[in-house]
């Protein structure tokens, strides 16, 4: 329970992981990859879950939409493996920013999402990723992370 | 052939497998994942197979859209592995849909893809995706969906 | 050094690996997998590194630009493994390709690194990919490319 532990001391809490919206689900495990399906952030009321990074949102607003969505995820990888210290390394993110057509700071927003993994997991949660700006998203949510971890 | 008898139960048949467009291959096999390339629908007369949803298409057209893909990506995994029985599970999709930038409902087209997967490979077509809205895909069609698969 | 040598062979020459734009690192290896972050094209003074396809770059530039990064990407691969030659095979590309929204030709765009590839590594440089079309890219690069390869 070392991670909660370390989710705690940062004075945060795993949300209820999320019903898919859709007909997938959460999280697939193949040998020891975790494969963690694209979520958006949780409505905490003061996160805002809505709107284009650029247009409705800053994009301070946009990197605690990340920041939350990584909370997101790790709520529903506790669901699937039950300990969050299964985990051995954050492998790859594909983070997806809702933005305009000329927004060049999906990598700010994205970091809510990077900075936090580092924070909780330290060397284990640096990661590959990239960091896109996209079209839309699932009822426009502004930011949806998609994630492949590495368990023990 | 337990799979291709299921997909013939539902009323449905696997189109030749597509050319790649462009200088890459169908599938990759690396250990016992098999990557599949982004893939679009099938040109059967009925389903379109150019233009945005939301603009061009109606969610339902996009969901037949990502019906298609599926068989079409199925299609592609039977001429590289011979034998459908030999897919464990479905591991990961990430679907893009071609769409305007309002675009709320990307799973809804998704599902196209998702549903049949678990119609003809029961729990082991269930899976973890991202479902997103992209600015523009190759010839304009309406939706692309790349796969991860597990083998035995 | 058999890789170099052909890329010396080509004309060309690995550029300084990329310092990340964000919180994150540019390859992660797991099991025989090296996963290996988006990446854009280096700014030699000719390929264009900012615009968007079939706006400010034409689809022969994108191209150039495709093909920078494919360079750049194998330069973050050999700061991480050494040596080249420990590539046994490119496994799958998601090729990103900034571009306006009713561009087709991400495919031709997205050549620019597959033909790279195949010309460097032969039957060992041909993969699955997608190719598709972006709303926005990190500083408006015109392409980003990421890339999973294995290892030997």
């Amino acid at each position: 329970m070392k991670t909660e532990q370390r989710i705690e001391e940062l004075g945060l809490t795993l949300p209820p992981p999320p019903n898919p919206v859709g007909n997938f689900i959460r999280t697939v495990k193949t040998g020891n990859l975790l494969f963690v399906s694209g979520h958006g952030p949780y409505n905490d009321g003061i996160t805002k879950t809505s709107g284009k990074v650029g247009r409705e949102l800053t994009v301070e607003e946009g990197y605690q939409a990340a920041r939350s969505t990584a909370l997101n995820c790790l709520a529903s990888v506790r669901k699937a493996i039950g300990d969050l210290d299964e985990i051995k390394r954050v492998v790859k993110l594909l983070g997806m920013v809702n933005c305009t057509e000329d927004f060049k700071d999906s990598p700010k927003v994205i970091n809510g999402c990077s900075d936090l993994l580092v924070e909780i997991f330290g060397e284990e949660g640096r990661h590959a990723r990239s960091a896109v700006g996209m079209q839309a998203l699932p009822n426009q949510i502004p930011v949806e992370i998609e994630m492949i971890l590495e368990l023990k």
